[in-house]
């Protein structure tokens, strides 16, 4: 399909450099600053995926990124641009690798010094803006640097697993440099001293250890070392927990996985197992507020081991320079074998004794309870199901699912902004055609970038679309008290959406009955999409957003 | 309803000060970082419109700002804010006066250290990103200062007509100052003699001129003069034409109102007399390549006055710190009168000869051409109805269309966002509940926010939404020669959408006797929304869009 004389202009030599990095599908809009591109990139082979929305693309990259290691989305200048600020700062902030490529008008057109159509302030401002939320960018506006830009540009985004920006003004496209310039890689900062000292304290202190615990986060998925962890849990026996945001960094059905660690909205055996350990080594975890519930967490310092990609602490000295794959790497080499290390019976598996009791009626006229409505998913579940979560319940309710494979949960768990999953759903399916896709998204949420669903159903996916229906912004109902207005949401009838687009089926549920039976359907019908409308009793929620709204709602005031 | 207390605090003291500029309503969806200051404001006498999406909250506070004088959108943080980037940067190009108004995270606990949600990289993240985009913005981090902060940033906002940022911690919202402060007032930078001397040139140059033209922007209904406008018109005289973004600043039914000047894509006769004049004021007009054909206006600056609220300049030389009020005003006073000047016969109403002989023949099984539809549609409107077009085929098509009074008119014509009419209508009917809004959207840009119509709704309004469908980026096939699949857009059965938000007609309609029908449904039922789906017959275009891509299509490349 590509001409071979494409790839050396500018325009080709980064789509070479995209699919180079295993980027088989771009997520966008065109506009007429990019229309050069575009018509380029239809001509490759990679495939490109048009979006209702450019944010909607952003999240679509962000997903299709947190599974295949690198994603794309490309847009035109300041009306595309701008509108996928937000979810390339969510990107930003959790770590997942996207390419923004923004269309810009022609060098030539500059000159004429009347203001050009979708311009804000001057030609800088887009730039300037993404220098706030990407690790590294580039205006490709010289054909003598364009190639070795690309290829530092890119290079940091798989390194650092952040956004980052190529700018590519359209009369540059076709632009084929006079001398090819390759690109001398970036310094590393890679200690060994520092490393190898650090391991030795860590082994020293693991060793030492009656009762130690890996709290992995998501970090061990971005950065690829998920086997690595396994590895380490593997040797040393010791049980792993992972965060919100890293649930499904390990399977959760591997025998050492003992659950989500959440401070105090979390599983009490869990949270107690964890801060009672005389040794809790933090793998990869952001600790945020979400993620860690709220502060709630009570871990001591003296009895932390906090590595990630950016810092390494011991107690409370800090190694600098050491990178988390030969640190453990490190570890397993030197680890003590075969220690085999008790769990209690009361965790494991990702569920806590309280939670399986709930399921044990489940059925009849019963009204529909999140918690509930998880266990009962969680049966269904198994490797080839990739569940993603949106903000709010969806998210809290989720954490008490069992996902069977890795990598396998999808969400915004720290930067929480709504909306996300039902794009991310998009990119999910772009990315691994063969799984099935289960989405959990509040009506508030949906209501922001359902229409994606649309997309899906023109892509021939699959979904399952569980609506988790409130009529409002249900966490904000428990964050702060009082009947406000603002938190309630048009009630649609969202089994007409699937008119709308023109393929998939459609249930409205209100009962555990018809919920049983919706789940069973959508599970039979694996080559339809699917919409489960299920209208929550008044005033559910899920037992984990209960605790979390609780601690919440003291800073909201 | 308000406490009395609460108009002490920070978030009260706000709240009163947006009222004193006329805001009545604001628009946006409420997050835990500013769910105090939500529930301060649906305790005050200012409304709270909830939106579905906050860019559409954006585009409705812009579109409400651009007809009441100060529109207002209040937001959470990042997740919030950053999802506004692309509305608010196009009300800063456009200058519309929007308040953003951000809850951010208390300042109490921002020292504990952590990550909190929502957080992309630091806290002033979000403020240097509308720094880019806004005149003023302040963090309202200190009681000392806050009131005199709010004081500042609206002033500007009203002074510039441009978007301002106001980032409110949440735990500021309640905090009385110890100590009240006033703000001085910013300096003006008038400068009398200047304007006295620049009031001279430009009337000895309307004396001795034979054939003087105004062709008036946008500036003239945002900084509040059309009264002068007119009255300059009218005593000297002198022909007005506007540009596409100033498109009904004055009524195109003024007799003196010769219709829209766009350079070589507008309307022939227009573009000739304006050309051929001996002086052409222009006065606060955007010197913008759509706004002016791309390029193709042929104005000589020899012969021009180019007046806007931030430059001067008379054929080749500059006058600063001239304000365009006391300019108007000057020459309004001083100008030669009564002087009656000869307007073409084929010129005038806005509407050229060659489209009156196009609509002879409406009706029947005509397929629908879009502008045969705008003639149609003409016939109808009137000085209660405001039409709002979106980008694309809708805008130039629209550009075709008579608007009978003054601001009636609404289009992101310069920044060319699309997406913006759905939302803009909701700030429109809250603006002037008592005029029927009319909207022209694409199936393209009604797929990125047509679900504000669902809050239209939910609100009571009765918009008219007709949506010119023809399956794609319309203008983008005329922009650049090919058959491509990224224009094509998922067609769906809009129909169905009423269903889906609960209330209000649909239409599908094909042929031009069809549209007629519709049209008169629409308009006997004004107590209902309406949405027409009119399938454009396959490669139609507007003879506008024509026109336009014939020139740009130039530059893609």
């Amino acid at each position: 399909m590509r001409k071979p004389s494409e790839s050396l202009a500018i325009g080709g030599y980064l789509i070479q450099r995209l699919a180079d990095y295993g980027i088989d599908d771009v997520f966008g809009i065109p506009g007429d600053y990019v229309l050069s591109f575009y018509s380029q990139l239809e001509r490759s082979p990679i495939n490109v995926v048009g979006c209702t929305r450019e944010d909607c693309a952003g999240f679509a990259a962000d997903a299709y990124a947190r599974i295949r290691g690198m994603g794309a989305v490309c847009v035109t200048y300041c009306v595309g641009g701008l509108s996928v600020c937000n979810s390339i700062a969510g990107a930003y902030a959790e770590k997942s690798p996207v390419v923004v490529i923004s269309g810009s008008p022609g060098l030539r057109e500059r000159s004429v010094g009347a203001l050009l159509h979708h311009m804000v302030r001057d030609f800088r401002t887009q730039i300037e803006v993404f220098e706030k939320f990407t690790i590294a960018g580039a205006e490709l506006n010289d054909p003598l640097t364009a190639f070795a830009e690309i290829d530092r540009v890119l290079d940091a985004c798989d390194r650092f697993k952040r956004p980052v920006y190529l700018e590519l003004p359209r009369d540059m496209v076709h632009v084929v440099p006079a001398v090819a310039h390759g690109f001398a890689g970036a310094p590393r900062t890679h200690d060994p001293m520092a490393t190898a000292e650090a391991v030795r304290e860590t082994i020293q202190r693991i060793t030492s250890a009656a009762r130690p615990v890996i709290v992995a986060g998501v970090e061990m998925h971005r950065f690829g070392l998920q086997d690595e962890l396994i590895r380490l849990a593997e040797v040393t026996g010791i049980p792993i927990a992972t965060t919100m945001l890293g649930k499904s960094v390990v399977s959760e059905k591997h025998p050492q996985f003992v659950g989500l660690y959440e401070g105090a909205i979390g599983d009490a055996d869990v949270t107690r197992f964890v801060e009672d350990s005389d040794l809790v080594l933090l793998l990869g975890a952001f600790l945020s507020d979400i993620n860690l519930g709220i502060y709630s967490a009570k871990l001591n310092p003296d009895r932390c081991v906090y590595a990630t990609s950016e810092s390494l602490r011991v107690s409370h000295h800090h190694y600098h320079n050491v990178e988390l794959k030969p640190f453990i790497e490190g570890l397993i080499d030197a680890a003590p074998r075969s220690r085999s290390r008790a769990i209690p019976d009361s965790i494991g598996s990702g569920m806590g004794s309280d939670r399986d009791a709930l399921v044990n009626d489940f059925g009849g006229e019963h009204p529909l309870r999140t918690s509930r409505m998880m266990q009962r998913l969680n049966e269904r579940l198994d490797a080839n199901t990739i569940v993603i979560a949106d903000v709010g319940d969806s998210l809290f309710a989720a954490t008490e699912l069992t996902i069977h494979d890795r990598g396998e949960f999808l969400s915004p768990a720290y930067y929480t902004s709504m909306g996300f999953s039902v794009p991310a759903a998009l990119g999910a399916a772009t990315a691994r055609p063969d799984h099935r896709i289960v989405v959990l998204v509040g009506d508030g949420a949906f209501q922001m970038t359902g229409q994606e669903l649309s997309t899906l159903i023109r892509e021939g996916h699959h979904p399952i679309v569980i609506l988790l229906d409130n009529h409002g912004y249900g966490t904000e109902r428990f964050l702060h008290e009082g009947d406000w207005k603002y938190n309630e949401v048009h009630q649609w009838n969202y089994s007409e959406l699937m008119k709308v687009y023109g393929r998939g089926k459609s249930y409205v549920v209100e009962t555990e009955d018809q919920y049983d039976e919706a789940l069973d359907a959508a599970w039979m019908d694996p080559q339809s999409p699917h919409l489960i409308q299920a209208k929550l009793m008044p005033g559910d929620a899920s037992d984990t957003l209960k605790k979390l709204a609780a601690r919440m709602g003291e800073n909201v005031g």
